[in-house]
């Protein structure tokens, strides 16, 4: 035993300093945890419409898929010290139902505006179908896959300006977006990151992140160095538990049984969840 | 109207200061609300066991008492700046209900121990009627409606002393009980009414506490000064939320519509909720 660890406590530490990224997962002495959630499905994915920050709730599939990724949390063994989500339904409903499915409801919550997903301007509410057929084809792809176009804001008196909704009271109104691209989410969404997410992480804080496909793309993008044009057409899955082990400068180490580009595992089926990725990026023709 | 305002505000100034009692409660100048909210049947109520701090979850009859008791505070308007939970899974699944079926699923949350239900010592986990016959009758009700006698303690390596348990880590373990009676539960209570929530009400946030019978009790007792010998016969309703207002030395105003000994007003059909408070009291024998 004493042997062992004689011979086993060097190797790990050669391993570590100058090949990080070749460090199994399994000597993890320095490293740190992260799992990541997208919500599951909502009403208005399932009606293809524009969703942005209009608060939508979840579809009964969307609880399904959530509770089905809180049962992956609770078999892959993960508690949780805190938790991050948005100040959307969709996301926290998701968070609560994997929080509960993992018998873990009573860990610590917070609702950060900035983990919103990112806002559509005046798209929100649009039919997709419809949008495509008012502005053509190659323009909404341009607005939702391009990394830095926003779409067409919206005007200061709608529903959907942020301003004129309660939740948002507590926000100065010049942070409140009138649209984004995927890079004026990520800018909104990093402050978080680094100024009090990466300081709990490395308190030794287990978290965990429930949000939207950009706000984690943003986060990904930011891990895994992963280029704009490669980032936009990444899909992450609706209701699939991602996790993340980071060394102690947060840079991700490469998991067994992750799908490029991304560093992280999927809690599952590696198989199905591969196909999923396909049928969103299917969807989006 | 000018007219009007100054007929007025004397006669409501007059009210205020020699006659709070009799303060009508439209005319809540310097009042304060809070809403009270026991949770949902839980699957124990429903087995007829002792529960206390032992965390199962709600029944599917208690799913639905949460959900409408989530849609009454939404007919009645109300809306909470922040909301005070326990760490058992029963409170907290009502309070999350409550919360998504009043749209304000976003509202932040503190789960503190100190709102969990009286700790049922040794008798957690056993069946009513077995208690019954193996303490005699007298002793059992001794226990539930004593004031101030505890139930046998647990022991120390039990899975129902909270130490074991990872939930209360944060937790100074000299401050985890091994019994309650009210009067403890009370005792535990109490610092968190007074260092914590109080301030919070006198600085104007609009709050909710979805509790447990007995802390919900605690927290009646000393706000309408209820005497010992009455407070271990009161029922709370599952799932129906109790409102108090409150003048500015948090005494509370007498209701239109309250049930005695409250001066809060349960929302929704007071007929049917006399019943219930009835129906429980019936349970008891």
């Amino acid at each position: 035993m004493y042997l062992k660890l004689i011979l086993l406590l060097p190797l790990v530490h050669s391993f570590h300093v100058p090949f990080p990224l070749l460090r199994p997962s399994t000597t993890s002495l320095s490293s740190y945890k992260l799992v990541l959630l997208r919500h599951g499905e909502s009403t208005w994915n399932n009606e293809n419409k524009f969703t942005g920050w209009h608060d939508c709730p979840l579809s009964s599939k969307g609880v399904l898929e959530a509770q089905q990724g809180g049962t992956l949390i609770e078999e892959a063994g993960y508690k949780f010290d805190k938790c991050y989500t948005s100040k959307l339904q969709r996301a926290i409903k998701t968070l609560y139902l994997g929080l509960e499915f993992s018998n873990q409801l009573s860990t610590p919550v917070v609702h950060d505006y900035r983990l919103n997903e990112r806002h559509y301007g005046g798209l929100q509410g649009l039919d997709k179908q419809q949008t495509v057929d008012k502005y053509g084809k190659d323009q909404v792809m341009i607005w939702r896959r391009s990394y830095d176009i926003p779409p067409p804001e919206c005007d200061k008196d709608s529903p959907e300006w942020p301003g004129n909704d309660e939740k948002y009271k507590d926000v100065d109104p010049s942070m409140l977006p009138f649209s984004e691209s995927l890079k004026s989410t990520k800018e909104r969404f990093m402050p978080l990151w680094n100024d009090v997410i990466v300081p709990e992480i490395k308190d030794g804080k287990n978290l965990l992140i429930a949000a939207h496909g950009n706000t984690l793309r943003a986060l990904v993008m930011h891990l895994d160095n992963i280029p704009e044009d490669t980032i936009t057409g990444l899909n992450i899955p609706t209701g699939v538990p991602l996790v993340y082990e980071l060394d102690e400068n947060m840079k991700p180490i490469e998991m067994e049984g992750r799908i490029e580009p991304l560093s992280g595992r999927y809690l599952g089926d590696l198989e199905e969840i591969k196909g999923r990725i396909g049928a969103v990026a299917a969807q989006t023709k």
